[in-house]
Parts: C-alpha cells; sequence; structure tokens
C-alpha cells in the first residue's frame, strides 16, 4: 500500500479555507483534517484525539523540547501544534492528511516531509477577499486592517508552494483540490512498487 | 493568459490511450492531440492540416536538417514527425496539446519543452495487457509477442515519467488524466501572472 499524502493547505483569513476541506472530504473518501495539540482547556463537547489531542502546558513544553512538534504557534497564551508521531503514523496507515497550517508552519512541514504537498488558496482578487472579511461581519475595522496587512505578507510565500488554488465557488475551488490529490497519487514516484510489478515481469 | 500544457502520453500498444484520449476529450474542454507531420500519401477522406500535415519525402528530410520536428520515426517507409512551431504556436494560443508518442521520443520532448507534463498510461498487470492485444484478434501470435517484448522495454522508462495511469476501465483512467491536467494548470510557476496581481497590492 502506498503511504498517504502529506497535504498542507494555507490561505489568508477569510478565503474559505475550512468550507473548501469540508466540500472536497464530501467529494472524496480518503482525506482527513490533521488533530493538533493545545494546550488550551477542552470546550463542553470537545473530545481528546478528536478535536484535539489535549495537553498541560508541561506536557506540551515537553514536546516542543524532544522535537516531537512539526510545527506550533503560540497564541491568545495557548499553545497549539501538530504532533510528528500522529502525522508518521497516520500517513502510514495510507491516510491522506491535510494540515491547515500559516505559511511559516507551511515551510517547516516541506524541510521535515520532503514529500508534502503545498496548496495554497487564493481569492479571486485583493478586493475580493476585503468584500469576504467585511462580510462576515465578525471582526472590527482594526481587526480587518490586520488580517488584510498579513494577507500581503502570505502571498509574498506563494511561489514557494506546489500550487496555488483559486477560491472563486467553494463548489469548484473544492474539486480543483481533489483533482490535486488525484494527480499527486498518480506521481510515478509516489507508486514505485506497482511500476516495480510490471517491470519484473520476464 | 497562461500558456496551454504539453502533455506527453505513452503506452504500451494495447493499452488503451486512444480511448482514454477520446473521453478525456469528451470530459474537458481544452485538450487537442497534436497534428503530426508525415511523408505518407493522403488516405480518401484525410485533410491536410487536421489528420496530419502531408509532406513530400524531400519536404520532411528539410524539416528534419533544419531541426523544425521536436521528434521523429521511419516506420514501414514513411516518415511520422511532430512539427515544432505547430506545437510552439498552439501552445501560446492556450491550447492543452496531447502528443502520443513512444518512450525514446517523450524524452527528447522533455529536453526541449521543460514544462512538458510526462504520462504513462499502464495496464493493471502484465497479463492483463496480454488479455486485451489477444482480445483485438487484429495481430499474430508472433506480433503479440513482439509488442509485449516492446511492453517490457518501455516500462523501464516509466521512472522518467512525472505520472502513471492506470487503465482498469476507460472512463477512471480517463478521469486521472483529466485530474493530472487540471492538477497541472494549478502548478504555482504556471500562474505567475495571477501571483504578481495579487501581491503587487499596495
Amino acid at each position: 500500500m502506498n503511504p498517504g499524502l502529506l497535504i498542507v493547505l494555507s490561505g489568508p483569513a477569510g478565503v474559505g479555507k475550512g468550507s473548501v476541506i469540508k466540500r472536497a472530504k464530501e467529494l472524496t473518501d480518503n482525506l482527513y483534517t490533521s488533530v493538533s495539540a493545545t494546550s488550551r482547556k477542552p470546550r463542553p463537547g470537545e473530545i481528546d484525539g478528536v478535536h484535539y489531542f489535549f495537553k498541560t502546558r508541561q506536557q506540551f513544553e515537553a514536546m516542543i523540547r524532544e522535537n516531537r512538534l512539526v510545527e506550533w504557534v503560540e497564541y491568545c497564551g495557548n499553545y497549539y501544534g501538530t504532533p510528528k508521531e500522529y502525522v508518521t503514523r497516520e500517513l502510514e496507515k495510507g491516510r491522506n492528511i491535510i494540515l491547515e497550517i500559516e505559511v511559516e508552519g507551511s515551510m517547516k512541514i516541506k524541510e521535515m516531509f520532503r514529500d508534502a504537498v503545498l496548496c495554497f488558496i487564493v481569492p479571486p482578487s485583493f478586493e475580493e477577499l476585503e468584500r469576504r472579511l467585511r462580510g462576515r461581519k465578525t471582526e472590527d475595522e482594526e481587526t480587518i486592517r490586520r488580517r488584510l496587512d498579513r494577507a500581503r505578507e502570505e502571498f509574498r510565500y506563494i511561489p514557494k508552494y506546489d500550487y496555488v488554488i483559486l477560491n472563486d465557488t467553494v463548489e469548484e475551488a473544492a474539486r480543483r483540490f481533489v483533482a490535486i490529490i488525484r494527480a499527486e497519487q498518480m506521481k510515478t514516484f509516489r507508486n514505485l512498487e506497482l511500476i516495480e510489478r510490471l517491470t519484473n515481469k520476464e
């Protein structure tokens, strides 16, 4: 069995990453979102190992020291990160795993997992991104400006990604994303067993 | 506008390349088969520039000398080849062009067109290929044996291709092929204009 794909998905706040992932999961049967570790307290209904791997600050800091995370951030006083062992184990099971992470983390993933597939979701235009952010009506003007500045920074990383996915509509973007996954699974270097089987015929 | 993709499709005789291409063309609206040049005489109904570019032997040999073919072969006393100018012009129009060619020619294409996408169609197994060849009932035993020997040789080139497409059913293989084309069009290096447009926003 071929190992699963490690798929990194980035894109600015408001571009619709969550909706695209949700729809892509409906369109294909082997697509899983990575479970992060966090030092944040579980909220009602959140299950350990499903929504997050819940850790104490001490446990999380030990994971950082022992290099057991592929990437991590501290955000609003809590740690969030991706356990290396979990990712490796899921890939070995043949599962295609999505990591939805920021640009800096993505670069670290690519160093650690050379065969990771890096995808960046873009809006049709910068103006459209602004419109979507304002449309959410959940952020004040200051926050929106900060998010747009951040988007500009993030866009500079696109050339380091393998694929750029246009999100004009969620349906189209999800289909594009699924096409990338299908294509990547056909890369020759991921099918050496199949090739071996055919070439060793006498 | 982005230039079109140059897609090379190879695979052993009997694997079903023609049927896969035919179905893939129905599934997508920007996919064209390259028109070859030949020194063979036109058959009734064949149109110059549609089925082939018909040339005299002298004209064809001049094209070889002047390096105006991306690849060529002599087969049963006639020349067949792909005119470089034609391919370049079609790609500039934004058309995705399929070249259905043999492994040796594919390697030359990759040297000349660095961004060409090389796909190799494989049967589910060697036995299945043999079964399909016999099923055609158009070749004698000797020809079938020669084709199977040739298939073994061709399989050794697979690692030099970008993608390996399993042809279990024509429908599935065509969908795989179309997924590769969609994915390749999203490669960041093919979308520099879009990225430029987003990053230059102040």
